[in-house]
């Protein structure tokens, strides 16, 4: 990438996104973001002088279309995605999770876009058989088989095969990350159940008690979001990554009960019983395990700057930062 | 499935389709076909009078609900596909195979259908590795993993996902038959260098020479239409599948040597030459192998009627009787 690339980001206000966008705006970018809502809340409305702001939707060529005539961006990261539990709105899931990056890849291909970077999740590998699920958590290459059961797997899956085949046949370039579970603020609104890290850590903050009633024996590989948007300018900002795909974790298995450790650590007065067993999530077990991040580290530079403590430490100082 | 059901196929008047069409007629139900054209060419007029048709689009909502309510089909046969070689329009293959067919389970769950049949392809199970690779061509299960490599394939695997889905989440039930090769009269035509076994037949029948450079090691499954479409209607008149997935296959390998030999047998004069190796198609010998068709043939009583010489039987007097 060129020095001081137009960088366009799809859903930069989400609560992955905004520390993208932070990140790019820390190191003198001016990103384009292209959203369905103006929500700035997550990170306050001093990013809205920083930032160019579209209007647009995934589901809509049009809207792509013309905002990439209109930004020439060299770079799109595309983090736009309908958040979904596994039993909610299946067509609107795959309509903008595939469809979505379909039309995106297709807009960038036609509009002359360098490189697209997609926020991919090991929710593409889905469901994790032989030895790395539990109890040995063998960590997962890139290669392992992908079983996607559910409309969000196979979403991700679907965009990555897509983004691969473009890059095949245009001058496109494309990179997918497989986020680890990512824990950072605004999870626990946004993902409900599936925002348990963030609902330790913001309940306790709160003086409420957290009961999880099951799991505290499940392994999984979880990382602060900062270090994900670290990840991904890095993917938008390299000369030429040599793979399209790279996990994005911290490359160890982690339980409930260490990161109630990493809470009490900030919060000595927090209350948090786990129960035993696996699968906290009620999503079976399969969905878990530990991500192999050896290419990312080789291949992108990539390191993960927070461990449990710090990560939990830096998640309480921007929950106080952005809720004044 | 009740009796005389009401069955609605879309494709029903394609290649694969045809066969559907025509064998839900001879069985005495009127089958109202769905299709983006009124082309009844493969069959004859003679069909016209046989079934109802609507004009529609599979990437319609709108189309595919007003289908629906009005017809108010118990079973689907969904067979409407973009046909892509392996750079094509990326975008319209996944619009039309993969969100075309969210789009028709959405239609169908919202319409009470009954039940959707999905004519999937081994093209799900993508790139085919191990045993079950050449030289040793271990017949493939249903549970093998899957590799999606392009936008067919994994427009065939989303759609599989989907509708599995969909049947979790709703009262829809779902099959998907993942087909061997197919051959049969049309694919020539439609389906350029991946018809190399119509070209065979087709070619030889008109006194042409046939020369295949390479390829005559590659072992592949294939299976006539006319059984392809046999297992269609079964799998749309079954009492209640066990299964969502199931092989149709002839369960054997076979070269393009046996295929010719099978050729001769009905045309003693036809000239082909084929080369030595693997991978005739030109897409990587790793998309062909086995199926394993014992789940078919226990679960819905399939079991293919055409061998290689009686299929291409078969194929020439169809061929005749649509090209007087």
């Amino acid at each position: 990438m060129k020095n001081n690339p137009q960088i366009m980001v799809t859903g930069g206000l989400g609560i992955n996104g905004i520390w993208v966008t932070r990140k790019l705006v820390e190191q003198g970018i001016r990103p384009v973001l292209f959203d369905v809502r103006d929500d700035f809340s997550l990170a306050g409305d001093w990013l809205r002088d920083k930032v160019d702001f579209v209007f647009g939707d995934v589901t809509s060529m049009d809207s792509l279309t013309e905002a990439i005539a209109t930004y020439k961006p060299s770079c799109i990261i595309h983090m736009a995605a309908a958040i979904s539990g596994f039993h909610q709105d299946l067509r609107k899931t795959f309509a903008v999770n595939a469809m979505g990056t379909v039309n995106l890849l297709e807009a960038a291909a036609q509009g002359g876009v360098k490189r697209v970077v997609f926020t991919s999740s090991r929710a593409a590998y889905g469901s994790i058989t032989g030895p790395s699920a539990h109890p040995t958590y063998v960590p997962i290459r890139e290669e392992h088989p992908a079983w996607p059961a559910n409309a969000y797997d196979v979403g991700k899956l679907a965009s990555e095969v897509m983004g691969n085949n473009y890059a095949a046949d245009t001058d496109l370039e494309f990179v997918a990350l497989r986020f680890a579970a990512i824990y950072g603020p605004g999870k626990l609104k946004t993902h409900g159940e599936f925002g348990i890290l963030s609902k330790m850590v913001e309940k306790s903050l709160a003086g409420e008690e957290i009961d999880i009633p099951r799991g505290g024996e499940q392994q999984d590989d979880v990382i602060y979001v900062e270090d994900v948007a670290e990840a991904v300018v890095l993917a938008a900002l390299h000369v030429k990554p040599s793979h399209t795909l790279y996990n994005i974790s911290r490359n160890q298995g982690t339980t409930l009960h260490d990161f109630a450790d990493a809470v009490r650590a900030s919060i000595p007065e927090a209350r948090i019983t786990i129960g035993p067993g696996l699968d906290y999530l009620g999503v079976g077990s399969s969905y878990f395990g530990v991500m192999d991040n050896t290419r990312a580290r080789e291949d992108l530079g990539f390191t993960p700057k927070y461990d449990l403590k710090a990560g939990v430490a830096a998640y309480i100082s921007r929950l106080k930062e952005t809720r004044p």
